[in-house]
């Protein structure tokens, strides 16, 4: 446990107190303030959280109301302090938090909307990247982040051979492109793998897990993404691998040559993808 | 052009009728039209389409009130009719529908919330897959489907050797794991890159480009995911590559091994993961 007192953010999008999903975030709040972390629980479908992003957003006038344009709205609108109060509420939490786990169950090989709406409106350009504060030098580059998840799906399925297609590919998008990208050291996923269709003593043992990876979270080596300085992140260069790292790992069949830059596998099953760290 | 008559429905979402997006959509609508089909457009926002899966779609008793499954009840519900009105009416669109065109904005490497709620609500069990129905055997095997998108990034920022990595993983959740799960035939995505930073010129030459592809979409030849029958479909199996199909491909570099297996690339900057159609 560390020294000083964390905080941690749980969102939760669950419509049910009483699913599994519920239950494992009971887990996390018990466990973490049994650390003495302070938890901050925000419970969407409970709070009615809105998921759209639209001109609602924004307090006073807006820069151009013929030509509503999200991003830039949004940009001008934190900086004066104009975000909407539910939006300035939950960069409140995110600012305070050391940690902020995501628990949902997984809609569409993806994060229900209603979680996907907290991301598109809560991450406003500005407050968590601009042009200069991304990936490896991005603005929560001091907190941890992590997909706790259910699935419908047996693990087989996500399994790199499996007609799913490897889970690292599915989630490459939130790990990399939202996580990453605004620099949180992004720890493995949390996995449940299909809890409705397993007997109560699997989810138990499941919940068991859960709570014994929690008591050395603080510890865990989070995921390794390719860091920004093998990319040329000039206009010129396209923000692309520069060609001394690109020639030094041609022909491997893994890793930031391949597209999904990792530097080792996110799960310790995915062989195919293992490579050092980079 | 096709014989028969077809119809179209555009999944429009962007708050803006000036944005880029619509210009897109209009062309779309427009030029279709020309071609004698009939086209529908869903505009999201202008709809204030509800993006989040809640209780209040199912009209009339759930099944169980004390704990609430959005999957199990919607199922029920679809089943006897008892959709709420909204979905119904999308519902009714994609059975007219020849193809779906998804017209949006990328958000954080994916779909706004607006559009990926009309995923989770729209495609239902039952109405959009079943246990039996799914990838190759899927309900929609008859329906092409479409991303049509604009980014904020570069292309370069999306090859495979690019910081965000292969646009294609980036979409493989929305590709594969939805679109070609329902049985869509996916055609190529219509991708424009970075329109907002483009100058008005580039940005014409964009819609014209797209206004040409429209002419020949009918004739397309649909991207290619593995079958169904290259994987074990059962319990037991894990619904894992036979292994007569993985000895065949071991040591392949791309493909189906790689847990992205995709038969051939997507757009045809990808050569990494290039390789022959299966």
């Amino acid at each position: 446990m560390a020294t000083q007192r964390k905080t941690v953010l749980i969102v939760f999008a669950h419509q049910s107190p009483r699913s599994f999903n519920a239950a494992v975030r009971d887990v996390a709040v018990h466990t973490l303030q049994g650390q003495g972390c302070q938890v901050i629980v925000s419970d969407l479908y409970a709070m009615d959280f809105r998921a759209v992003a639209t001109a609602k957003d924004i307090a006073g006038e807006l820069q151009n109301p013929e030509y509503f344009k999200y991003n830039e709205e949004t940009l001008v609108a934190w900086r004066e302090g104009r975000l909407s109060e539910d939006i300035t509420a939950e960069q409140r939490k995110v600012q305070e938090a050391d940690l902020i786990i995501f628990q949902f169950p997984m809609y569409w090989f993806s994060m229900p909307a209603i979680l996907k709406g907290w991301i598109d409106r809560v991450f406003t350009q500005g407050f968590a990247f601009s042009l200069q504060k991304m990936y490896s030098n991005g603005v929560f580059k001091d907190k941890k982040a992590l997909l706790s998840f259910t699935t419908g799906a047996p693990e087989s399925m996500f399994l790199p051979d499996g007609i799913n297609g490897d889970i690292n590919i599915t989630l490459w998008p939130i790990q990399n492109g939202v996580l990453n990208f605004c620099g949180f050291q992004v720890l493995p996923p949390q996995i449940f793998w299909a809890p409705a269709t397993s007997p109560t003593s699997v989810r138990k043992v499941m919940l068991e897990a859960w709570q014994t990876r929690l008591g050395a979270l603080w510890e865990e080596t989070p995921l390794s993404f390719a860091k920004m300085h093998l990319f040329d992140m000039s206009l010129q260069g396209g923000f692309r691998l520069r060609p001394e790292v690109k020639e030094q790992h041609q022909g491997d069949t893994y890793g930031i040559t391949t597209g999904q830059h990792l530097g080792k596998p996110l799960l310790p099953n995915n062989q195919i993808r293992a490579a050092p760290t980079i």
